[in-house]
């Protein structure tokens, strides 16, 4: 059994976390440098993003990463460090050095993220004075949460308790993330933290497989971002044996690190730039899952339907349309297409649905497209929101 | 010497055109239905969208220009006889058989088009009740640009007239799209007429490079749609040879067919759904043609650039992300970014460019940005436009 429990990443035993806010963004009183670390070292893994224009902080996480250790990270909000070459790489070594010290770690353990505006130098000396002054507590999650935030509404946070070999384990995590969301983790920073023993190679192909299925397959713009990373931290406190692919137990880990990503990144969407409404899209029926995947993303990312969803209008034909555009096979009269649980269409044609019910179902705060291809068994769900003026608005006028 | 010159579609010997409205849309007072003839067979030729949805006169148009002959071509605005199966093709079918008896030329050489809501069937006896009533007219070109709109603001049109082997010979052309505007030739309809005579597979590569450099390249909003055509007439009235890869004379016509096309993609996406700003992305310095077409589009298709444009606002870093996420392969501390002639990045970092230059040259009503990415000699243009309230209202509230 997996259960929910207060806090976020600092739930896990020996985690702590803290933040200050040390001038990055304009408003000199927000919150904008948060540290997380370890009392002891962690196995640790991560996913990034695919971007040739990584940021700094990304090639560091994936230098250190190699070692398969970690224990802290340090995250600003406010710059993303990235387009600022050999003086931004300098700069990351700068802040972990800085963060070493002030834990008394090696600075090898210590990772570090940046998201923000791109192509401006941080504020070094700024950061590396606050650094020491960042005071790390038990129960610090929740602090923590909001100071990696950029035009996020709120945080996103979630930990889970359950039983590995009859001890107590838990895991934790918390993410950002509202625009530049797609096509590869979102423009958003994640971090887990558990206390459980994992093995390295294991944890490495399930966050992969996990962040696959969840952060991969939510859509706020179609940008992806330069930043995007998820680190995973297991400190082994629980005193479980390792957890691999022969553990008897790997399954309940799993199934937990997969509500975990499942709710952060349903949060990330639902918190969408401008978003009044978030869409779950199911397709099924497809060739294989890469063409599931395929047809379900491009629904979630076509910008006229994403409108009509804005306005909660049932023009299904917008689906019909993105469907045909995204290279998925298919079939022009097999498919059909259910916005809840209304059949809209059927082998390609309208059925003869009733207008109200369908208006019903596109106003809901919630609305799940069902996508049937009839073609083969592959399935995929994906995630999206609405498009509005308040998405416009904050990517016009957001600037720190 | 290209001439440009009054009137479009029937600016050719030989073309007339007419337009009626039939009741297709909510108002009645609307022209959408509109007949282009001409007086002999023509040699035509056609481009479509790639969709796996096509609709139904898509389908049609692709089957009778297998003979490479076409005289005429019939078109609704309102509804796309899109997801409308057999009835749909029969009712293309009808359409084009009763605008043969109008005209008294062969079925088969008559074409058709259908641009609006997709998924619904079309009012078919109010259109065939309409068509015997539209009136041709040697003027009538205007009309016809006006009665295929949808949600454009205004109608695309341009004739040219220039010489070939002493003879003057005339290319007209007309376009409509506003939203839908990607990746392959846009939600849009463009016919263009010529007196000249044309050889036909000459004239159908002459036409596929057009259509790849410039509709091609146009983005709005990254829907690519079910209808998109473009069909081109050659009626041969003007008497020349035949133009074929050996004709002395080809290199004049393929630049005004360029011309023609590129004035039409351009007006295409100043007119975009709620546009107020028309970029230019110029990309050079790529491995090839096809890494700096994947970086021009990638641009034009960000939508968090799409939103600094609408603000005016120069953060050119949403360029670096756009181009390190689109596929292209590029160094990080090679490119430079310049926006009109203000050079903001060089070798991947900022300049000291000044902020006031920067945003004199985002504000301008049409913003050219240049990339050199520094790696081969491949360069490709795109254009595109901003991303407004204007934009989501006319597809939150657009409906027939």
């Amino acid at each position: 059994m997996i259960n929910q429990i207060e806090q976020c990443v600092t739930a896990p035993q020996g985690f702590r976390a803290g933040s200050i806010a040390c001038g990055i963004k304009a408003n000199s009183s927000i919150q904008d440098l948060a540290l997380l670390a370890s009392d002891v070292p962690c196995t640790a893994v991560g996913t990034f993003t695919t971007s040739k224009t990584r940021a700094a902080p990304v090639l560091l996480c994936q230098e250190r990463l190699r070692s398969g250790q970690a224990q802290a990270v340090l995250v600003n909000s406010g710059n993303a460090n990235c387009a600022t070459g050999a003086q931004g790489m300098n700069n990351t070594y700068r802040m972990t050095q800085s963060a070493a010290t002030h834990l008394n770690i090696e600075p090898a353990l210590i990772l570090c993220s940046s998201t923000g505006i791109i192509g401006r130098q941080l504020p070094i000396e700024k950061i590396v004075a606050a650094i020491p002054r960042i005071t790390l507590d038990r129960n610090g999650g929740n602090t923590f949460s909001e100071a990696i935030l950029t035009t996020d509404t709120r945080p996103k946070r979630m930990a889970l308790e359950f039983q590995i070999e009859d001890r107590i384990v838990r895991l934790g995590g918390v993410a950002k993330g509202a625009g530049m969301i797609y096509p590869n983790m979102a423009t958003m920073l994640c971090y887990i933290t558990t206390d459980a023993a994992l093995d390295h190679a294991w944890i490495q192909d399930e966050l992969s497989t996990s962040v696959g299925d969840t952060f991969n397959m939510i859509a706020v713009d179609g940008d992806m971002s330069t930043n995007d990373t998820c680190l995973l931290f297991a400190n082994g406190l629980a005193g479980n044996r390792p957890i691999n692919a022969q553990h008897q137990h790997n399954a309940v880990f799993r199934e937990a690190l997969h509500m975990l990503t499942t709710h952060l990144a349903r949060e990330i969407v639902r918190d969408g730039e401008g978003a009044t409404r978030l869409m779950t899209v199911h397709v099924r029926g497809a060739r294989d899952k890469a063409n599931a995947i395929k047809a379900a993303r491009a629904i979630t990312t076509s910008h006229i339907w994403q409108c009509a969803l804005t306005g909660g209008d049932p023009m299904w034909g917008r689906i019909v349309a993105a469907l045909g555009a995204c290279g998925c096979e298919l079939q022009p009269d097999t498919f059909d297409i259910f916005l809840g649980n209304l059949q809209v269409a059927q082998h390609g044609l309208a059925t003869a649905y009733s207008q109200e019910e369908a208006q019903a179902a596109m106003t809901s705060i919630e609305v799940t497209i069902i996508i049937d291809l009839h073609i083969g068994d592959g399935q995929a769900t994906a995630w999206g929101c609405d498009l509005t003026h308040g998405y416009i608005d904050e990517n016009t006028l957001y600037r720190h």
